[in-house]
């Protein structure tokens, strides 16, 4: 396919490549031009305005928050050279597709939802799971919203990045629902495993012992093996999702649960949490370095980070 | 070997009988006698009284609470029949097992330790994570806290119940703790799908659907998919952990955390979802009936428990 | 003074009535003109649009959020027929006053102030402590925030409708930050008595008499009085103050804690005690409905509202 | 009235010493001997063991917990030397009163009504409210419970002591439900004021002005004052009320909770606030030192106490 992709990051980056490898025709865009080199080594297209990644069938975007996503989707985020033209609402083909894998509000999706209809183009969302590495090796779990013909039309593009692509209905805020619903569990795992170490670390127990022996029974699943290593080694950098990512999205989850009148204490208690640490310094850290505070509440000597 | 066992209720019948089918010589004894009947035409024997299922290499301990282990290791649980004779700590030879596998409270397995020393017996923690299919099963995971002699001498005993053994130390009160904390985390799981769930569920989305994700990618791990299971079809009876059990694994958790000095504030919001239930009436439900709660704070319709 | 007066619901009325009484000359404007009746009556003019309000020495404003706000400072809140003479902001003579009274947010106190002072106008914070039968008795508490001359000159309104002025600096926004910080202690004494009375109900004492003694000794203060007569009572109709005012207050709250980075783990209580509530159909009941919440948790009848 | 006083800490010395200036005849009893001394010289008389102090019309009681209380009840507590003769229900005369004026536990409250009634004993639980300053001042706030005949025949003490006497009905154990309910809200007041000052501290505010406005508006209440003042200097030391002790009644009231069924969220919060202070050292401070963390979680620097 004939593929637009905006936003080369941590995610990003990965993704375009994979895109390029399964053979289809891939024109980058990024705010830093610099970050785009390597995909063009690779054989991508380099686009030098958002509106000249978006000629093709489909434009994917993968970035970091609502404010950047609106910026290139209305035209305040360096394509807005032109009235009419800016952005990729004012560029994009009728009948194209614009695939939104970026964690953003479900406001937001319900937005482009209907913006995109109203300029005749489809909107997909697509929001991942997985840290960089699994986008680089094609791992991620895609969760896919929108209309039946456009998500089948994105199909060789997800198994081109993918492991697997789940389908939440047809309406695209429900995937994004979905996947803060999804970092809203990662959260709570990373929570639970910082007090339960905190209280076996302080017991005396071996911290390492003690998560190979959870890891390898009742929660013999990847996401507690992938934190329980890094509590375990209280390893927070480099960030493979930074904390202040990681409070983003937590307040996305809550905002959708404000707007749905649903209380999530759990949340409440994650939230805090990162408040408190950003508070103290943390926004170089991984997100789960949260992990740090039931132990230093409980007098334990802080970890070098 | 010749080993007693003592308390056949859910977990301790499933594990009585695989004993018989490894070869071991069972002597089984129970407050309610008529629950021994249906292992007595397994092969096993029957005490009347706690000192007559005390005779052998060893002898294991399945019951409720505190409270009922030190009935029959001080005498107070029927078999006081006879002064300085009484209990399992008046009875077991020099030298035999005392093999614990109730969930109980780091102070009393302490306890426990000092005074089979005093008596020259052989103190064992080992309580175990399953429910009673697994026991029936004999795929419970053992954690297994005593000294390397001890827990030696019970492999025969744990290769015929459990699927592993996990060793934690030569302090017995370890594995117990170790054990409360694993509660809490499955306590935790519960919590967090529950608040995730009443967020997808009141968005319109499919619970079922969303757990079938869920435990199929990244919570891909026994303890989401039982729990997950439970949780989208809201069916919290027959209980196999009883609501008040765990509860009172969750204060056992907490006493262990104050006496450690250390806050844990999910913990925290557990015991309260506990208290909740059981202020409601919720006494008969699965401990997973805290689920329930999210979906009402969020002025979901009840469940019909 | 001749002072314009927009927002005339619980609060506004009995204010603007005060100012009347005290002499001044007072223009009013309400969306609904029809609640201008009773002050036209007493002596006030009415002003059909809201620029008509902005004629003289300054311009009082009392209404219910942030948005209503930016609507008549902005012009989109009825008053914006001509351009570039819209709402307060295009209105306002160079060094008049504009006097906010609402609670609005930190962020909204911020921007107002830069934008009046851009326009060469004056801009006074002053959000106002008191229920609706304070407004009437020119009992209200006032906390202004301003620059020292704006503050100065707008002495003669505030001694016409307030028992006290306290001042907290020359930035407008410390004054709301002061007033939401106020209305989180309020929510907090609800919490912390529907707690406590939930409990000594239970336990069979009497709330009335509990409440009593509490307020004739160590709470022997005002809003102990007023919320602890409300809550013994069970009477959360009609509204002095609206659940989802005191809900947008509380996230009010939150949001300037956000900003300055402060976690607040009671007021993220409050704030799922609200969100509860207002789940569950409260939005009629007065905000400390929110105390009902303690005694359904612990299983007692609900209150007949 | 001929009375026996156990107990010349902090609080009792103040209480026994105004008891004599009164015109009571006081025999005074306290582990430390060496306490009764100032006591002698107003002149006590000075009782060496428990049961000296147990034969006048009364004995009064004011200790630091369960274990202490029962110590000299039971006669663990140094009076234990003759065999049916030891502690205070041992000595007590038929008809006489054991005044407990001590933050006991609703159990022990119960346990005590029923022995002393056993022993043909009357039982009042009379705990105050009010730090050394009060007691000292015979201003203390007394909470009673038990007979008609029993708390009246106490008034002439409580006179004697406090400024005021409050009556919980017939039952002892109520009148220390109603203290513990007491001390929790109390807690609450420093949580929220630590919350609150953190929150216009970091934003730059002067929280020693913002305490004097609180104070003499709104919050115009005895324990605002206190507290506000304690908390705006952060002057943690000399303990008034030491944090291990407010840590116990904290701990009580959740124990009286959960007896109840009545789930407590904030008392669990300031919970946790207390243990995290007892495990990052604070043991010597005041409990209103809980208030130092909300400052420190929001990454403000660290007090130096």
């Amino acid at each position: 396919m004939k593929v637009g992709f905006i936003g080369l990051g941590n995610m990003g980056a990965g993704i375009a490549a994979n895109l390029l490898k399964a053979g289809h025709e891939v024109t980058v865009y990024n705010r830093t031009a610099s970050k785009a080199e390597p995909l063009v080594k690779q054989g991508a297209r380099h686009a030098l305005r958002v509106e000249d990644a978006c000629g093709g069938d489909a434009v994917m975007t993968m970035l970091s928050d609502d404010s950047a996503l609106e910026g290139v989707v209305f035209g305040d985020g360096g394509g807005a050279d032109k009235a009419g033209n800016a952005g990729i609402v004012g560029t994009l083909k009728k009948g194209a597709i614009h695939i939104s894998m970026s964690t953003i509000s479900v406001a937001l999706s319900q937005k482009l939802t209907t913006v995109h209809a109203e300029h005749g183009q489809r909107f997909v969302s697509a929001p991942v799971f997985g840290r960089p590495e699994a986008a680089e090796a094609a791992k991620l779990v895609i969760v896919a919203g929108g209309s039946d013909d456009a998500v089948n039309a994105c199909v060789p593009l997800f198994e081109a990045i993918g492991q697997k692509t789940f389908r939440f209905g047809m309406n695209p805020a429900d995937a994004n629902l979905v996947k803060l619903s999804g970092n809203f569990l990662i959260s709570s795992v990373i929570e639970s495993l910082a007090e339960a170490t905190a209280l076996i670390g302080k017991a005396g127990l071996d911290k390492q012992q003690y998560l190979e022996f959870l890891t390898s029974t009742l929660f013999n699943a990847p996401v507690y093996k992938l934190y329980g290593t890094i509590i375990a080694g209280q390893k927070f950098e480099p960030a493979g999702f930074a904390a202040p990512l990681g409070f983003k999205d937590n307040r996305l989850v809550l905002a959708a649960a404000e707007n749905l009148r649903v209380p999530m204490p759990l949340a409440s208690l994650i939230y805090n949490r990162f408040l408190t640490l950003l508070a103290q310094g943390g926004d170089k850290l991984d997100w789960s370095a949260i992990s740090k505070l039931a132990a230093e509440d409980a007098g334990q000597t802080k970890a070098s980070s």
